[in-house]
């Protein structure tokens, strides 16, 4: 059976941390300061390419595109998990929000429509 | 039985795209500017507050944390799925790799070994 | 006579991307997304200490700051040259903005007035 | 003459925050969290156009743009205040640096050797 895979990760971040005594330092403040700098770290990976360069990193780029992926991700896993966020809950209420606020009939191949998405 | 989450929103994220005839703005290095872009609004909302008050956001402010926390999350799952990256995998990798470069002993309550994590 | 600052830097990075044939790199796109990688890199020497200890920076964490400062200086100021747009006046002009939008009066000492500035 | 841009900017910034009494929120800390999110803001308005498109924004974007840049310049002179770097200065020195570290003859045209500029 398959485990929801944020929960998992969930559990494994609180052992790391606990066991470390590094629960001190993860404010939801410093979590998302700490997002934020992995975020731009990845925007820097694709920075110089063309948007099609940027659907083919290899070798090197592709492997830290990987590692400030997985970067991100476990903060805003920490950061969700101090604020008793339920993201997935939390993402399918936003897709269905967007669904209304972007119906298909208006918003076909529209970028305009799509600038606050 | 649960469907791992990631997988679930990935599913749901390239319908929602692909009725809207949106796949042609996301390539990797758009969706990747989004992204900054929605850590960026997400760490605002905690610009002036204390650490401690951080941990405690409610009504509006936790509101609009929710949404951007569901942002960063769905622009997340669309650039791994562009770049055919496996978040869990990736993530459960990292945490190892985590484990090996600040081992228990020699982290424990100390910030400085954690400036790269 | 001083030369006003930005407006030297300004012909330096000219003459720099120039003669390295660096300007096809330099759409508004790309700088704008280096600046928020920089910016990024910036909040990062700052994640984990508290208020107070980010006030006291000394050693090799003050030269990456002031790195970073700069790094962040001279992309905001060639996306504005590529845009052109006077960032002097530009800032001039916010602070005026900000003056009415800020009264003194109902400001005094508030964070939540300053959410937006 | 000229007075220095950055340095007329800092007295009026360091003017508005006194009138205010908000230099009690502005740590150094805080001010890179802002910027940060500053750059985010400036990020997102590029991030659905062509790099072509970026470079012609008109009327309500252009005007965005402009406050973006503005926001980012004023917090990146505050920073910089609160921590005495003189921003002309260490933007001087970095594009010395970065003249030893791509001399013309090698980075001529190659997007590689610029990626950690």
């Amino acid at each position: 059976m398959a485990k929801p895979d944020i929960e998992d990760l969930k559990q494994k971040l609180r052992r790391f941390a606990d066991a470390r005594d590094w629960t001190q330092f993860h404010s939801p403040k410093n979590l998302a300061m700490a997002l934020c700098g992995e975020a731009g770290e990845l925007a820097a990976q694709f920075q110089w390419l063309t948007e099609a360069e940027s659907a083919n990193p290899t070798g090197k780029a592709l492997r830290q595109i990987k590692d400030e992926i997985a970067d991100v991700q476990l903060y805003l896993i920490q950061l969700a998990d101090k604020l008793d966020v339920d993201i997935h809950k939390e993402c399918a209420r936003k897709l269905r929000d967007n669904a209304r606020k972007y119906p298909v009939k208006k918003s076909k191949g529209n970028a305009k429509k799509y600038t606050d998405l």
